[in-house]
Parts: structure tokens; sequence; C-alpha cells
């Protein structure tokens, strides 16, 4: 994930938590939600820190920026604790979507059906290609870019996906600021010029694999 | 970033970098091979923190880890500083990769341009639709999952891409194990079961979302 300008990010206390807890509270839910569907009602910060590779006392400082959710003697109830970590996520409720740009990477983000299962559901997508406008792909409208702000109103969208050519991507991003977006997961490899105001997420593919050939060659023994 | 398990990384010397360096070293990579792109013979500190969002402090920080690499009066030699960040990175070399899963996110992958940009190089594609095996995508063979060892050994392959359904992911996981991989980029929904001596590296794209979901909630005045 991209760590440029959100170092932390303020909890609904106000207080600041650290970004890497945040990342961690959605593995956390993940496995949570896992867990739930192999058919257990209960867990606990080891069995937690276990299936994640953390220790209990990890999961349990991780935690506590939020609140207290363990039970003595029992642990966590899961969905008790699935319930609170959407909450605290704000995933607890349906966030709609804009897709920007419907290249080979925007039209498989489309398709992709975890995004859904969380709460995010894509309603409208945007492109300049003028024999995709006015089509629908996966049963989503494609609009021209020239919409944006008319969509995205009408449509109470906050968030966007950014999946346009590197050198597309800061127009876009500019166009989704005026559109009144209030976040933005971008794909295409820039760092984004956006308002403070305006969250942002960046998912560089090359970075992701050069991450992991830095941990490959600083393996013990790896050339 | 899944941060599972890969909390530090280690440097070449043996001693400790922190993840967050090491993914901001990616950045900078970026930002400067931009900055080349632009014009620019040197750059510093400053002016690398600001298109990124970061002090120079930490800028220099970050870069202490791994040597020194300012010249007194002019800052850093774009090029030199490159090829010394590639160098860290490991990836001053051509990396043959592997991917397993050719769904919509695997094929998008496969055309994403940006991993041969940085010396990534998709070399075999995997999966169990018997359609698509022998084909070629984007001049990449189709092979069957169960040709994974003898494709991954002639050809040299270390890394993989992991694209496959969450069901089916832990199963392609211990295959790779077998077949030698030594790193795993993986964007199934799951924590993979790795030895500690293979690396990896998670993308979740409903957690990116989630992440942005978060920042939004908790910018100051919105709900």
């Amino acid at each position: 994930m991209d760590e440029s300008k959100d170092k932390r990010s303020q909890s609904s206390n106000d207080s600041t938590v650290p970004r890497a807890v945040v990342s961690r509270l959605s593995l956390y839910l993940r496995e949570l939600q896992q867990l739930v569907h192999d058919g257990n009602t209960t867990t606990n910060s080891t069995q937690l820190g276990t299936l994640l590779g953390f220790t209990d006392a990890q999961v349990r400082k991780d935690l506590a920026y939020f609140g207290q959710f363990g039970y003595p003697g029992i642990g966590y109830r899961c969905e008790e604790l699935i319930a609170a970590v959407k909450k605290i996520l704000g995933t607890d409720r349906s966030w709609p979507v804009a897709m920007i740009g419907l290249g080979n990477l925007g039209r498989a983000l489309l398709r992709y059906r975890g995004f859904h299962q969380q709460g995010f559901q894509i309603a409208a997508a945007f492109d300049v290609d003028a024999e995709k406008i006015g089509s629908h792909v996966e049963g989503i409208e494609v609009f021209h870019l020239d919409d944006l702000a008319e969509v995205v109103a009408a449509k109470g969208i906050r968030l966007a996906i950014v999946a346009v050519p590197a050198l597309a991507a800061q127009t876009v991003a500019d166009s989704l600021v005026e559109a009144g977006i209030e976040g933005v997961l971008n794909f295409a490899p820039v760092t984004l010029v956006l308002p403070d105001r305006v969250s942002r997420v960046g998912v560089d593919l090359a970075i992701e694999l050069e991450q992991l050939a830095f941990a490959v060659v600083n393996q013990p023994e790896n050339p």
C-alpha cells in the first residue's frame, strides 16, 4: 500500500491510530469472517494471531485502540467482533464506488466479487473511450468522464477507484476532487496530488513485486 | 500490503530494515524515474519528500539504512541513486515470474506493462481450465498447474503471482513451495500458510478499499 501522506489515520474518538494497526484490523476481519464461515462462534487473540503470524499480545494491543472486546474465559465472540470491526472500519454500511478507467485492469476490478462481499458496490464506471460509453459491463453503466460530477452526486458516490494509465491519473484525480469524491484508491503508478481532505490509498502493482524481490534477495542464503 | 508475518525485512548487510522503509524505497525509485523522465539529473531529499508527502529528514533517514548517497551542495544524482536503489531492492536484474490463475484478474495482471518496466517478466502462466491450457496470452504460454515444478525449473522462475479464487489459493501455494518458488505475491483474499523461507506479499483488493473507507470516515467533519 502506498504510504505517501497518510501515515496516521484518525480513529473515531480522535486519537491517532497508526496506519499499520488499521491494516491489521482488516486482516483480523478477514480471518474472523473465515472462522465464522468454518463454523466457529468464538476465538481468541492467540488463535487470531497464529492464523496471521502475529503474537497474541499484538492482536490485543491493536484491538485495544478501539475498545474492549474480549470476554474473560471466552475470548472474542466472532460475530460481535466482526460487527465491531466493521463499524470501526466504516464498512457496516454500503459504499457506492466509482470505477475510473475500463482498460484491462479496470474491467478486471469491476468483476472482482470480493468488493461486494465487504459492502462496496461499483455504482458507475467512467471512461473516455467512445466505444465503451453507454455500454453496460457486469450490469454497470459506463459514463463519459465528463459526466463524473453529475453521476457522483446523483448516486451518492464517495469513493473512486482509479485504473487509468499513469499519464492520465492526475487529470482524473483533479476531476474526482472537483466532483466531490472523498477517497481515492489509485492503481496508477504515480503519486497523486490531492487536497489533504481527500483520503487516498495507492496500490502500485510493480512496487508490490519489488517488495517481494527485496524480501527474496534478503532471505538468508539467497543470492 | 498484507503485513502478516513479514514485519521486518533483512537488508543485504544483515541489519533489519523495517518493512515501511523498504516500501518507501520503492516510492523513491518511482519518483526518481519520473524525475529523470522529466529531464532532471539531480534531486534532493526536500524535493523527493515533497513529491511524496514526506519530510526531507524522513527521506534521508530511510536512505541512511543502506548507505550514503548524497553529494554536498548537489544532493543526489538521480541515475546513480536509481541504480543504487534498484540494487538494494534486487531489481537490477531481470526476474522471470509465474502467473498462477488466468481468470479476470490474472489476465489483467498478465497485460500490466508496469511489471516489465521494473524488470519483471511474466515467463509462464498456469491454470487448470482445459480451454486455456496450451494457448498463448500476450505471447505467454499457458501451462497446466501440474507442470509447475518442471516449468519453474526450466525457466529459472523464483517469483509467482497468485490470482486464483480464495478456495484454491492454499493448494496453489503448496504446489508453489514444492516447485521451489521463493516468493509469492498473493491477490487471493486469504492468508497463505508458507514456510518462513518463502517470502510473501499480499494484496487484498477489498482490504485496500476498507482502508480507504476508514480514512474517509475518520476525516474531520465526515460522517
